[in-house]
């Protein structure tokens, strides 16, 4: 720090592609300080050292901090500093104020914070070095696993008219090119799929659009013989991963370029800076085209549902004769369900980390269990189960609240509001292009009435064997403004959470499609994707409307007539019963 | 426009105070124009003129600006330039670009959106003219109604308490000193009222709340020696009203001092920044302290909603009869409820012009009945009443749509639906702070449901004896950010509108108060404030849910026991059985 002349050091929690999982290579906030929680800001000054996270983690860091140099700082509490506040007091009376951050791990966008909160305080901040460079040893490398096609009969439509449609919508926002960051967008682009983030398909690279030329970024042990010939069929060109610093000063891209704030970072947006390239600063058209499925990604969703539904019906006719039984706990039974999802057609892997939080660890909305919290399963109360897989046909997001035995009245009313609050919105009729906040109150208003609330979204869109996560749309109370339209997939996963007693969420993932047209415009509606059965058992029927439970019988039927045929006669039995008219 | 080397001149039309209605002074766009309507921006040129108007007003403004040099610019209609594009290419090959505009008729807000989109065709903006001061020969003048005082058994907090609560919320957020342009908010800080706005008991000033002192400025003749005596004993200045310009250039107020962007007009905010005084700009604190009522506006409220019910119920007994009759139109039944209004106690005047609008016309959102479009009234078919009076206890705004005989299916669904998603609203539990966008779908999903929607705001704030649309909360599709607190009224006003056949609008104006505190926070509901019948001889039963009935019918219970007492034995009779159990 000496020697560079920094006075600080700041450490994000990013990649260098905004990535929701980020590489080893990129987990220097967690080298440096210890804390392993996915948010997380880490600073340091020759002084001293903080940490600041959200409440989710205060728990986890703090145990993780202790004997270290750090000192917690806990987010939105009263009395915690922002880090521009602590750093202004920090720095005070050092003459040189200049705060390092690796241009790499910031999104210009948040650069632009980070500059304008610090000059406040008389600090500037360079992004052209990363400290960790020199004292990680050994620090990972940036993943080089080798780079897959994905092909049409799965995705539906070629490149070459993805990278058409995108330069449409690159005309309309006067940009004749674009740089992309974000991993799964350049997925998508090409038709190529990875292994270098954990649970999602993709691999690190950037991607030029070009007026005329598409170019790839990656590095070449990544690129075999077979994409290298499809990548030439497409007319991208491959460059190396780190020439994205130079490529530019090479070619005459003085056209506009647009990048998104939000996932290029400073390193990138600088390289091109440099070369006096005329930047528009914007949303990336991809994230909207990509939510909206084709017709071959639809299908593929209900095929992948199908056979993740049997390998639920399976694991849920085995759960409760294993529970009492003996011997299960949560991560057991989390094994056993992966098992039986492997053995389905195109299984690729988890979508996410299973959660699997029994009673009062339900109530953990980002529960999950390893060796020292791992819990015994009884054959009473709740087993939250948050679960997914990648398939080449889609990506699976199913929560299901599981009786292991008996319940108390408590448990019972929660987990039929939920219910309630979970069929509304898969009820839901509204307008074309209303945004998820618009609509997010017809999910919430059966828990309100009862003085229930959650505090995470209501849903989120799922990739097409891609990001389990996967934007730009949500339903969720905060502001997002992306209008839904047909062909989305959105998850509807209401929950209630019991602190120190247990926890009730219910998650189907859904497809958004058209429901009518009138003179008032058109309307949507949602269609189940997910095919598995809701537990019927802790349902008090007095809470329920009519209607809500014609909804639960339709369901059912549906989850019965899909799944049958892929099970065996006891299987079927299992089903016919779990499925049972209420 | 030659003389003072102008190529164009813009008319807004906006008071100096962002007023809804404009006093004659500022009519100016509608002066040179010809053009009416509420919402329209005329742009004159040496070489010719354009009128910007929305889709409420295109039939207006086409009749309007027949035989005039006005070209009529259809907002939201593909084809139409925006007013910038459209200077653009007026200018073109104009040497001198400079457009000029009233800096009084213009926030500051907006200013910058003019020089910012001007600035991309080389075009620059002058403030310091206005235009038609040599032009416009007997122009009204800045109107000079006498104020008077708003005792505190209406207001409940004296204006000494409340300049302390500002001055607290400047200190949050880092000013010490904010100059208020809005009419409203200068009467509820000062505890004053006027004459000076259509339907709305303000008066035309600035006031300067500064660290010490308080000034407002407003011209001497609409003082009178009881005012001043008071302003005296509050510790407020009086300074002339055009002195705004010079006032900060004698005081040594170089502390930061907070404006609204929204509501202040160009040309005082220049004055400050003349003066080099620090300019924070922001959102003014005042509305969201004025939007919570306190208690004694509260029972202000139920004492005027009982009077104005009383009125309301005399003249629907009144109605049907009168129509059945003969010779009733649109324009007369609105003077006679007008004329039974005012012989209510404290009635000051209406809070707007009533909307009555009887079968199609009902469908026109902001139809007001004039001479011309006058209709008959016959005994079939609905009146859409939309009305509201000013009382000096409270502000009224109610809507019925009254059948006045025989009615078609669709009449009977549209009501029961529109019934549904009033109902609903006034049903609604929601957090404590949620923001009015958050809850909106409660009132709309009964009506998306049937494919059916309306793009007005579900509700707006109503003012305590101040203006009948308060901001800044509201409940509406488009986000408004301003989180929903108990003391806040606001209205439920759903509607569908069968063009060239019908509308039905059903509103009550309801409190917002305390439901309930859980571990997950506090919860809130509405209170009715409204009291008046809404009928039920157009319900269609099956379409209604039971928990609406049970709503509905324990509304007409409370409508009954608080208006009977104040009803003559028939009125009695009439009003038990317009309240009938369903």
């Amino acid at each position: 720090m000496e020697r560079e002349r920094f006075s600080a050091f700041v450490f994000l929690s990013s990649d260098a592609h905004q990535s929701e999982y980020v590489p080893e290579h990129w987990k220097g906030r967690e080298w440096i300080s210890g804390f392993d929680g996915s948010a997380g800001i880490a600073v340091v000054t020759i002084k001293g050292a903080a940490l600041w996270t959200d409440s989710r983690y205060f728990l986890a860091a703090e145990s993780q901090l202790r004997d270290t140099e750090f000192v917690l700082m806990r987010e939105k509490i009263a009395g915690t500093p922002s880090i521009f506040e602590w750093l202004g007091e920090q720095l005070e009376n050092e003459q040189n104020k200049v705060v390092g951050i690796d241009g790499n791990t910031i999104s210009y966008g948040l650069a632009d914070v980070f500059m304008k909160s610090l000059d406040v305080y008389g600090i500037s901040v360079r992004f052209d070095t990363d400290p960790l460079d020199s004292i990680w040893k050994n620090r990972p490398s940036i993943p080089s696993n080798e780079i897959r096609r994905h092909p049409e009969e799965f995705c539906g439509e070629n490149s070459l008219s993805k990278i058409d449609r995108i330069r449409q919508n690159l005309k309309d926002l006067r940009c004749e090119g674009m740089l992309v960051s974000s991993l799964d967008d350049i997925s998508w682009t090409l038709n190529l799929r990875g292994d270098d983030i954990h649970c999602t398909p993709v691999f690190v690279s950037y991607l030029f659009i070009g007026k005329k030329h598409v170019v790839l970024f990656v590095n070449d042990e990544k690129i075999s013989a077979d994409v290298e010939n499809y990548l030439q069929t497409i007319n991208v060109c491959v460059a190396p991963y780190n020439s994205i610093d130079t490529y530019f000063s090479k070619v005459e891209t003085k056209y506009p370029v647009l990048l998104d704030p939000k996932e290029t970072s400073y390193r990138v947006y600088n390289a091109l800076r440099d070369r006096e390239i005329s930047i528009i600063s914007g949303e990336s058209p991809i994230p909207r085209m990509k939510a909206i499925k084709n017709s071959t990604e639809s299908k593929g969703f209900k095929k992948a549902m199908v056979k993740d539904g049997v390998a639920l019906v399976k694991f849920l006719k085995w759960l409760r004769p294993a529970v009492e039984a003996g011997g299960q706990t949560e991560l057991s039974v989390s094994d056993k369900l992966e098992h039986l999802r492997s053995e389905n057609k195109n299984y690729v892997g988890l979508s996410f980390d299973t959660i699997a939080g029994y009673e009062s660890h339900g109530a953990i909305v980002h529960y999950e269990a390893d060796a020292t919290s791992d819990a015994a399963l009884l054959p009473k109360g709740f087993l939250l189960l948050d679960s997914g897989a990648q398939y080449q046909d889609g990506t699976t997001d199913i929560t299901r609240t599981i009786p292991l035995g008996p319940l108390t009245d408590e448990q019972k009313k929660i987990y039929t509001l939920v219910l309630r609050s979970h069929i509304r919105l898969e009820m839901a009729k509204f307008p074309e292009f209303a945004a998820g906040t618009q609509i997010d109150a017809i999910c919430r208003e059966p828990l309100w009435e009862y003085g229930l609330n959650f505090l995470h979204g209501t849903g989120h869109g799922v990739g097409s064997f891609l990001s389990v996560h996967e934007g730009p749309h949500q339903i969720r109370m905060e502001y997002v403004k992306t209008p839904l339209v047909a062909g989305m997939t959105v998850t509807d996963e209401p929950g209630i959470y019991v602190e120190g007693k247990f926890g009730v969420r219910i998650e189907n993932t859904l497809l958004i499609k058209r429901y009518k047209e009138t003179d008032f415009g058109n309307f949507l509606q949602m269609e189940p994707l997910t095919l598995c059965p809701i537990d019927v058992e802790p349902i008090v029927l007095e809470l329920m409307e009519p209607k809500e439970i014609k909804w639960l019988n339709n369901y059912h039927k549906l989850v019965e007539e899909k799944l049958s045929p892929y099970l065996n006669t006891e299987e079927k039995m299992w089903l016919k019963a779990a499925t049972r008219p209420i």
